[in-house]
């Protein structure tokens, strides 16, 4: 049995208003490898790996997936060295435990020699994380649509037009995912619902075709960011700046607190900068990144 | 100033999830004839224009359409003899107000020699209708989504696979808009929310490209029909009947009462049998049309 080396990509959930249902595979990404040994281990390297630690308890979600695809196909699980390069910064809203569970049980099935399809691993990974917007692009890269309907999923790859250009702002603060949903009524004014679905229709149609001011409108949500932007300092100033930089929009990564800004790839950089500088004069350090989108999603290396 | 002859056709809005954003084009047209005249008159015929009778007054959408496009240009309107060829069926859920609204538009448009653009004259009508899921289909043709947003709109049209076919299903009564608005609540849960704009954006994808699982799933709605379905009698039997006959999903057209079918070419035909007999069996005579998505959208002939 020889080591197998997975690599993930970090993901940007909801986009907008495409909450809980849209996700986008982005290029960067954690990389885990999985080496039989005589006994269990975990060690954490990578440029976002300080001052972690991760014990082999269930909180251990790669851990945890990778004993739950044992569990499935009713195998006793191999010890194993894991070995985890990690540069996908932690509770930022890019969803870094979609990576864990993801490579986690895609490590797991080729350690076992495949029993698994990957639409069973697709299925397993949604039950771990709870919602598919985040596992299912990091398993299938590119931008994906989750639909569960009767206990069944169905996934629509969304076309991603290529002057699109994802940009990512990470401030220096945690925003754990619990209080992020902790602040969402259960119940929103039907012209909202009507708002957001409307509103996702076009973003499918603006991601397919680059249409610039099909995207500034899309961009809109009702659903979550209005309930969650007071949990992000900055917020206003930076959206103002970006979009003042060009940007099509500004909305929140996931859960937040990162930020995701869509641009064309000239003014992209301008962006980047006015976002860092935005958030500066607010007193809160941030890493911006221009990524693409990841069109390959997880592979073994 | 020569008559002038329109051609509007008719709308089925909602299409399952896309509540209050989504409408298609029928291959059913209304007709109106504009001839200059000494005096203001309306002459009715047509397949559906059987004990209709139609005055001047407001409660005329034709007329008062025709009036609004001279209002907002300043002019004072020409008196006209209006031959309006009914057959699309009145207060349905297949848009014939839409039909007047745009007809009286694009005919007064016209013997004003064009003043105003297709934006302006769509704008016009979705501020007559009220929404815009109707006249914007009937103005452009094909399947369309409308956004609004801060006042304005974005329209975007829909591909529609070439084996998608539409399957209108006519019952004999009639269910006015406002009582079906009357039935829905002003808040909706949350997952309801994200329910329909997940299966909105999947129904996007399945209109592109014709997958059948996808079409299946995407036709499912919360938001209006679960309240809707009550004052439709012998909904459930119809709805059974259609799938069983290989319908991909049966939805209400618009406010309804006529019901909409999405169908392959080759089961279309037991489709429409199959709900004929099942309204029969209970009491309700209905007439079952197999149409197609109207490409062209209002036509001056």
């Amino acid at each position: 049995m020889k080591e197998v080396i997975v690599r993930v990509p970090a993901t940007t959930a909801n986009i907008g208003p495409g909450f809980d249902c849209l996700g986008a595979a982005l290029t960067l990404y954690n990389q885990f490898k999985f080496t039989p040994a005589e006994k269990t281990t975990i060690e954490l390297t990578g440029s976002e790996s300080g001052g972690l630690s991760l014990g082999l308890g269930s909180d251990n979600l790669l851990y945890k997936s990778f004993l739950k695809l044992y569990d499935y196909i009713d195998h006793f699980p191999p010890a194993v060295k894991m070995e985890v390069e990690i540069n996908v910064p932690l509770a930022r809203g890019l969803g870094s435990s979609a990576t864990a569970i993801v490579g986690g049980l895609v490590g797991a099935n080729s350690l076992a020699k495949n029993p698994l399809t990957t639409k069973e691993i697709r299925d397993l990974a949604i039950s771990l994380e709870g919602h598919p917007d985040n596992v299912v692009p990091a398993l299938f890269g590119n931008c994906q649509l989750s639909v569960g309907s009767r206990g069944s999923w169905q996934v629509s790859s969304i076309p991603w037009h290529s002057e699109i250009v994802p940009v990512l702002a990470i401030p220096d603060f945690q925003l754990s995912t619990e209080k992020a949903r902790s602040v969402l009524p259960l119940e929103v004014p039907r012209q909202d619902a009507i708002f957001n679905m409307a509103h996702l229709g076009l973003l499918l149609r603006a991601l397919e075709t680059g249409n610039p001011d099909w995207l500034r409108t899309s961009l809109q949500d009702r659903l979550h960011q209005p309930y969650r932007l007071p949990l992000i300092s900055g917020y206003s100033s930076v959206s103002l700046a970006a979009l003042e930089a060009g940007a099509y929009g500004l909305v929140i990564s996931g859960a937040g607190p990162t930020l995701l800004a869509l641009s064309s790839p000239d003014l992209s950089p301008d962006v980047a900068s006015a976002i860092t500088q935005a958030w500066q004069k607010e007193g809160i350090q941030s890493k911006v990144l221009i990524l693409e989108l990841d069109r390959e999603g997880t592979q073994i290396i």
